[in-house]
């Protein structure tokens, strides 16, 4: 039996792990093609790399190449697959070093691809300097790219303000670098509420980004080295030493398409609740696959490094006889930009509309530790419900130091079908260095209830 | 219609200010009688107040007597509440300063009397410098004692290692004392499992706090002035400036016992979902109140300001007509000594134990933020399930900082009845600053679900 692995970062690598957590080398044999020189890093982590918090880019990779082939998994590092036969179960590998193609049969196959950044058809969106951030050569060259130039690139501009477009900011004050956002909508972060959106907006001009709403960008203009100088907006032009694009990603997902693989309505690959294709024993995980919104009923494309995680693990489980299931997602998601602390869970308004659902919603401020603890920060938290049913839609909050997290409890109340009555009773962990002794998000949900019973 | 509240701590007054929003002065009048000085203040705040980190006492009180009255409540301090009768519905309260006795009536009456801390019957606890912690005059007498004898009173003993104990002696290692702590148990923190207790007991050490487990306290010796100067255990005599006792609190409730009221299996005023006692229109809430384990499925005394201020509400809404039920407790806590922050939820081996449960557990070690992320901590997460059914029985969570207020996730499972399997699914915030790509409590679920099939 072989079992063959395209892409060898945490979802391709998690599922040939687990594959060889539960086949010996005589029983599977496994083979993980991987376009770049890294397995198994950390791509979220690439923003603290390009920091400098980061110093040393292998501390990204929890698992090597000679790791994993000591483990028995063939590693073929600058290998690019360029095309499946599932007629013949085979996949043809460019191995760029050689410059020659092998093609390799499989039984069973595992589709991590991955996603690229959107890079948007502009003039001059290639120029040099404008940096996508999705693989470690990405990160790598930013990183380097700013080191190279660290005294006469102080300007930088990034494109997007959703969460690597946030996070890629924050890398970029913390090299002490002049940040300017551009976004094309009224606020940062449209995964968030425009009221929350707002106060995300608010911090962000409090630690000094220079936040610019409802502007669209039109070209990046370059000098004669063909080297980024500005950004051009409809707005104006914003000078620009380098560029990051955070207009996030797409799935790359030709090579699954190209090899007759259903693709979903989101772009990525169609995956069942096994993460199944559409074609027998072809698996699919991670940034390339799509997957469930467990609130919407519907098919979802969250490019997420904890996603790509659990889905290479049940794709390593059922790939070898197993029957594990991907219980989907419900949009969770948190990030930190300097000092503030953003999370989100389930449905927004906007989505919570979308969807035709009569829900009420109420936002407090509360705080992270009691109100007399030193180090006590101010957090806002925002809770949708039902109305009817009561149950818990969704959650937002933003705070400092200690907040992000307790989205969490949102969270797993979601999954789990609680009622905003039910989460008023939680028994949560209670002490002055950790909560206030309602728990912001009880208190949330407090006013929540009170909203339905109006 | 008159509401009488004996108590005016965080359960009375919580209840009194939620029956004011529900009903004006013209409906209802209210009279608190509070044996202090102080209304509404967090008696959890005692051991900052202690250390020094909150430096007035104003700051721990959450509304003043002032503020009280200010919304229609009639405070009277330095009122001790004598009896209750419940056949006239009156009670008699003695005036300390005038030292006169009132009789007032009451239509709807709430018992929120509090708990006082345990003083062993040993020769000497009543010495001077023998200190409890609950009241707000506590706290004033032991940090007042401490500034008095900064110079001379160097050697701190702390008898009991519960969460009390713990924040006791963290209170005073900050303020730079030698401390000492001795526990008859073989570890630390009771409330935890043994293995997790050594990990308690392995992190006092390293903090410098000498921990004197197995070792039961025979005396407190006394100089000629009445002072304590050593606590006499059966391994020796530790020399002792100042004690503080931290063997648990014991429930107010003689008054309501001399009333005939119902007083539970724990020796707390029992209660139903709606806190109501045994007699009618009669309601306990706080410290002085039994109440429901959800996971035991008897009663509980669990003295915590988290619950007093929900069962203060819950009062305040019931005895002004309104229905609400207090849901019980899983017995959620969470401290912080030091750099160490502990939490539990649900149940410890040993409970699940006495309930006869067929159960399996798992412990693992993670970190609190991603293993390359500046500041990421070690974490220790243990879980417990029962086996065939696999629903989440309990959690317990040893780490540093990011790690306590994990175990909200746990007991939002557990309320929630979710199974180890659904917790392995679940959509919980992932970002380096805040997680490893699989949160610690998601790998300590995986590791149960693992044993569970084993």
């Amino acid at each position: 039996m072989r079992l063959v692995v395209v892409g060898g970062d945490a979802a391709g690598m998690s599922a040939a792990a687990q594959a060889r957590r539960r086949r010996t080398s005589d029983e599977l044999e496994i083979i993980a093609f991987e376009l770049g020189s890294y397995t198994s890093y950390s791509a979220c982590g690439l923003p603290y790399l390009v920091s400098g918090e980061v110093a040393d880019e292998e501390a990204l990779v929890a698992r090597s190449p000679e790791e994993h082939r000591a483990r028995g998994i063939d590693v073929r590092l600058r290998h690019e697959v360029i095309a499946i036969d599932v007629d013949t179960r085979t996949v043809t590998a460019r191995d760029l070093d050689a410059g020659r193609d092998v093609i390799e049969p499989f039984d069973e196959l595992v589709i991590a691809t991955g996603a690229t950044p959107f890079r948007p058809p502009l003039p001059g969106a290639d120029a040099q300097g404008v940096h996508g951030i999705q693989t470690m050569a990405d990160g790598l060259a930013l990183r380097d790219h700013l080191a190279r130039h660290a005294a006469a690139h102080r300007r930088a501009v990034v494109v997007g303000c959703g969460y690597v477009g946030l996070e890629m900011a924050d890398a970029m004050r913390t090299r002490d670098l002049d940040v300017t956002v551009v976004d094309r909508n009224p606020h940062p972060m449209t995964t968030l509420d425009p009221d929350m959106g707002k106060l995300v907006h608010e911090a962000l001009r409090g630690i000094g980004i220079d936040v610019r709403t409802e502007t669209h960008v039109e070209a990046f203009e370059t000098d004669n080295d063909g080297h980024v100088r500005a950004v051009v907006t409809d707005q104006g032009s914003l000078p620009a030493d380098v560029v990051v694009l955070g207009l996030g990603v797409r799935p790359n997902a030709d090579l699954a398409r190209n090899a007759g693989i259903r693709i979903g309505p989101t772009g990525a690959i169609a995956t069942d609740d096994h993460m199944a294709t559409s074609i027998e024993r072809v698996w699919a995980a991670g940034d390339c696959a799509e997957t469930y919104h467990r609130l919407t009923g519907r098919p979802a494309y969250i490019a997420l490094g904890t996603h790509a995680n659990k889905q290479g693990r049940i794709v390593g489980v059922n790939a070898t006889g197993g029957d594990e299931i991907f219980g989907g997602v419900i949009g969770t998601a948190i990030t930190k930009v300097c000092a503030y602390e953003i999370g989100r869970t389930g449905l927004s308004e906007t989505e919570a509309i979308a969807l035709g659902l009569d829900f009420v919603h109420a936002t407090i401020e509360s705080t992270t530790r009691a109100g007399y603890y030193p180090g006590t920060q101010p957090i806002t938290v925002k809770m949708l419900a039902e109305r009817g049913s009561g149950r818990v839609l969704g959650a937002q909050i933003i705070g400092r130091e200690g907040a992000a997290k307790r989205i969490d409890v949102a969270a797993t109340a979601i999954w789990a079908g609680l009622t905003v009555h039910d989460v008023v009773h939680l028994d949560l962990g209670y002490a002055p260095p950790f909560s206030s002794v309602w728990d912001p998000v009880l208190t949330a949900a407090r006013r929540v209830v009170a909203r339905l019973e109006e």
